[in-house]
């Protein structure tokens, strides 16, 4: 509550002295390769040439892929090398991919530890799947039977020597019993029976000789907690929870972090596990904006929370209205137990009255006139924001953020959600994301960029674990299923999305109807479609009301003022919300990003998309339509699901309990009241 | 014609001393670079990380792209900097094409040397651009309209500075000029003219700030003759002319290099400029193949060049029955007299005969019982044929083909067509090319792959200046738009084709209806859409006698027998394959790969395409049915022409002499004996 808050702790002892950290700007480098002995091409993942690492999560199923490919008739083969934190090495076989002529090869990997791990294609000749399709072909046809049975012994009694070598002597006996079996007198279809033995090709994989190992760069995937690709976030203003209002005097009093435990609470009851507060810093005076985003605030307006930096402090303080450090500490404490992170804005701007302004008036820009330059879309101007220059001093901004992050982060803020972050140099993201992920890689970012898609990517491929997306403007069946095959096949080695379906910022126009049928399609759309997903407070209670016709922004917006609401009155989503959170617990399939595929309905306004992970499948069925019902048919291929085509499918459907048993073509009818079938396939 | 050929001359002087050349089999390696300050991403052409140069050709107008964006509303740009083989940078802008959102951005360059360049594209921040566009915003809104005068004064004062350090004090003059009208007093209408002068712009274009400049890394493009893009090929066997037939004896008398010279000059009068000639070293008795591919050759038969190797000698001799060195010259001596260049097959490959297989055992695979692997696709065996194994002695055999290679290059060979050179390793090609670009740059290889995508890709990025394509199998106009894409956009940066109607392998199904009219429309199809494209002798007269039916294999091929024609004979498409050399020659347009459009023909028959380079234009109106008279309507988008979209057009058919005028609506009517207008646009 006092300024003394600018002299919070240090950075935590693990940063090392405190003194600033160089600033490399030289861009980053790596080695890559030309086509070695056996060629291997189209290497993914790898983030701009391997500059940065692909992501991946602990347990998450990542696919690599390649192109490998040989000259002449000889066997090609691939395999994945993969190095983890600890440098040890483990083999997966790769796959050939139909159709053939592509070269097409893959394996999906599960890393299981956080940290920087590696991965290398090494492309191989493979002289046991050459000796196999000659026997293949030249036994029946009657061809060099003699040499095909030298050949293989020899090659067989290689092998044996390879698994006694690994400690593997069964399977060496195995190998070497085999051998014996080709004789060239033995009838061709009985030897053609030795060659297809699936003993045979058991050991022959493991042992058998790789020859031609020609090995691409390492390339680096940065392994994640979960929670940076499986999350369920909840926003709310701490200030509004709790906040009073006295008619007598026309005057509000702040909620604080203390009255808004209760909130915490029902939060958690709803299965959400991160709860994100905008910015809990001094909000400046100066240009501050009234309701509705009005220039004529009085001292009875809070001002908004991203005009940060008052007398009070900048970003390493707390806004005296919501308590201290101690009093955050505890609701730090209250979320943790609930089983909630804390995530907090990071906002980097200053109002004309945040510190920075006069102790470093070279971060930011001063124009000819001698005046700091305000944020300008022109001619609008925001004269409440000074954006930050980056490029003035940026040994001194770059660790002065990396400071504040550590603050904060030194009181138990292990998530921020950034805002703009578009609005400030790439470059600058991946130093600071350098600097953090060196000492505290559990720290997740997600990025708050709506903006052109090359944007949105570079962010996330120097490092923002996660990101909003353009999920709020797909609203037909087309839009959806073409935004989230790019979501999984295209970008998701480096963009993971967050599915908000509201924010402060956007009431987007489909909710503006108001009909609650909308808001539940919209929330089991986010929670179903997307691994994380967020819902800003308010959207439970429907609210619809926009600033104005054809603006996607709320009335009476909270960023301006006060906003206590009653989350108890009816109807809400209250239910709803917490049932899909639990849903998305109880069904890993929901936990991936990748493995989804979509089905046909025959009537566009109905969506339907399966989810799998291993044995656990998911069908979600949704109408589109809030107004009326829906009935048509659906076909599921269930080859996506991993079963065949034309198995019975018992299923339990999550939002009701009914259980059916549903199959490759379902009569299916939804309406605004039940617009969604949730399909555990049992 | 003896043995002595194997010591014929060794590589010339600027091979050096002819001592081997180290093999080194490690990749080749470069660096590539994260995000810098200012974001470019995606750039192209840049093969395999920048491992290999992207190719061009002296002339050829080369795209170079990338994303190219920045944080903020700050005005971004690009520019494309392009080294010389001598040093020397040049500075190319970059243009932002539409939709703005996908930061794409482009720049034409076009390299007027041969040998190594390199480019980079460096992003910047463009202070004229980000002035220019606060005073269109602010000055028509009367917002600050004092400071966009300060700022643009100061900005203009700046430039004038450079410009006048650049030595062009006219320039500088102009613009400090251009300062003193930004009199904040003035009318806004006033000063928002100056901002949007012509004049000005083009001042600060040239001599602008440009901030923040973020370069990519450089990457290599080799610049080639043209010839490697550009070329029209003639292939026919030389032993075939003025090879003679007894009856009385029932022998056949070879023809010679010397008894080719008529053909030689037939090709050029057609306009050929590249002849081609299949593998004319000794051919290996043993296994020796007999007419139509039988198995019981006699020896009267002489056998396939393609199975190189006898006690005369190998790759490096020169079978007796053609010639000896002499005549070789002296058939070189009169195709370049001709303005023909002569292109070896050069077929990596042994007859059990050839020297290798005593000298240098370890060049081929000797199998477990003893006996050297011949080629096989089992359970065909195809004894007449040794394959080299690349990997026993790599020092050895990659050092002989060099010699090889060499011994060819001092007698005035500098295209090699390269049989097969998917049955090679993708490696080794690379490793030749290095060494033979390190000298010889004028040399050219054409890869004869009919084989999978990523493969023929491999081989262009590795090196090899051509291809043969799929064109024989793309018939449809469907195929042929769809193809012609690929070529032009694709993979133009990596793979150049040769469009071939035939070869000595491939008589394709569509010309075995004998029709002269689809021979007519193949050959119109090859020489208009590909700027390389080629002919194997007998196409001209319409042969189309397959092995059998279903096989694409002339029947009688001239690859076991001697085939002596009259090129003469009447019906002949001599005419029209010299009038297409011509219009090719004539045209800049036709040389160009990347410059090509298709147009609306309201007619699956039909097929439409105009190609451009600078103001030469081309518009080709193919009908692809060689049985019926086609007629529609065909709709030019002009503006793919570079003209207004409603421009008349007035053409000529390059054909018929006959001249027109066109537009972007035209009636079209061809037939079997017309089946295409080559209107070149007056």
């Amino acid at each position: 509550m006092t300024q003394s808050k600018l002299t919070q702790p240090s950075p935590p002892s693990h940063t090392g002295n405190g003194a600033d950290v160089p600033v490399d700007l030289s861009a980053t480098t790596t080695v890559v390769r030309g086509i070695g002995r056996i060629p291997v091409t189209k290497v993914s993942p790898v983030i701009e040439g391997g500059a940065y690492p692909a992501k991946a999560t602990v347990g998450e199923l990542i696919p690599v892929r390649a192109k490998v490919f040989r000259e002449g008739h000889d066997a090609v083969n691939a395999s994945v090398i993969l190095t983890d934190p600890a440098g040890n090495q483990t083999r997966h076989d790769m796959t050939p991919l139909p159709p053939a002529g592509l070269d097409q090869w893959e394996a999906w990997v599960r890393p299981d530890a956080e940290g920087s791990w590696t991965f290398r294609v090494e492309g191989w000749s493979d002289p046991w799947g050459t000796w196999l399709h000659n026997a293949q072909a030249k036994l029946p046809a009657a061809v060099d039977i003699e040499l095909v049975c030298l050949e293989g012994r020899d090659l067989f009694e290689r092998t044996a020597a390879a698994a006694d070598e690994a400690g593997d002597p069964i399977q060496a006996s195995i190998l070497r019993a085999t051998a014996q079996l080709l004789i060239p007198q033995r009838p061709a279809e009985d030897l053609l029976d030795v060659a297809n033995g699936t003993g045979l090709a058991k050991a022959m994989r493991k042992y058998g000789p790789r020859e031609l190992i020609s090995p691409t760069a390492d390339f680096p995937i940065f392994v994640d907690r979960k929670k940076a690709l499986f999350a369920s976030w909840y926003e709310f203003f701490p200030r509004s929870e709790g906040a009073t209002y006295d008619a007598a005097t026309d005057t509000w009093t702040s909620g604080t972090f203390d009255s808004c435990h209760r909130r915490l609470e029902e939060v958690a009851a709803m299965g959400f596990d991160v709860v994100y507060f905008p910015p809990v810093h001094p909000i400046g005076a100066a240009y501050k904006k009234g309701k509705n985003n009005t220039l004529d605030a009085t001292d009875k307006d809070p001002g908004s929370p991203w005009a940060v930096g008052s007398p009070a402090g900048g970003h390493d303080a707390i806004h005296p209205d919501l308590g201290d450090w101690e009093s955050f500490d505890r609701l730090v404490a209250r979320a943790t137990e609930l089983g909630l992170e804390v995530a907090l804005d990071f906002a980097l701007q200053a109002s004309p009255d945040h510190p920075w302004v006069i102790e470093h008036p070279q971060w930011f820009t001063t124009r000819i006139d001698g005046t700091i330059a305000y944020a300008e879309n022109p001619p609008k101007k925001y004269q409440d924001i000074y954006p930050i220059n980056f490029d003035n001093d940026p040994e001194g901004i770059y660790n002065e953020v990396l400071r504040v992050l550590r603050l904060w982060m030194a009181h138990g803020v292990r998530i921020f959600r950034v805002d703009n972050p578009h609005t400030k140099p790439v470059q600058f993201w991946g130093w600071i994301f350098d600097q953090i992920r060196a000492t505290d890689p559990d720290v997740i970012f997600f990025a708050e960029a709506f903006t052109k898609p090359e944007m949105m990517h570079a962010l996330g491929k120097v490092g923002f674990h996660t990101s909003y997306t353009y999920f709020t403007w797909r609203v037909s069946k087309a839009e959806i299923e073409e935004y989230m095959y790019e979501l999984s096949r295209d970008t998701d080695s480096f963009y993971r999305p967050n599915f908000f379906v509201n924010t402060p910022d956007i009431l987007p126009f489909h909710l503006q109807s108001g009909n609650p049928a909308i808001f539940s399609i919209r929330a089991i759309l986010a929670a179903m479609l997307s691994p994380a997903w967020g819902v800003y407070a308010g959207f439970e209670l429907f609210e619809y009301e926009a600033l104005a016709p054809g603006r996607e922004e709320y009335l009476n917006s909270e960023k301006y003022e006060y906003r206590p609401r009653d989350f108890e009155a009816q109807p809400n989503l209250n239910m709803l919300m917490g049932r899909l959170n639990e849903v998305r617990l109880a069904h890993p399939a929901l936990q991936q990003l990748r493995q989804i595929d979509f089905h046909l309905a025959l009537d566009d306004q109905l969506l339907a998309f399966s989810k799998t992970d291993g044995d656990d499948r998911v069908v979600v069925i949704v109408s589109l339509d809030p107004d009326n019902t829906v009935e048509t048919e659906v076909h599921l291929d269930l080859t996506k699901l991993g079963l065949p085509a034309d198995a019975p499918l018992p299923v339990r459907d999550e939002l009701t309990g009914a259980t059916f048993t549903w199959g490759a073509r379902n009569f299916v009818r939804l309406n605004p009241a039940q617009p969604a079938h949730i399909l555990a396939v049992l």
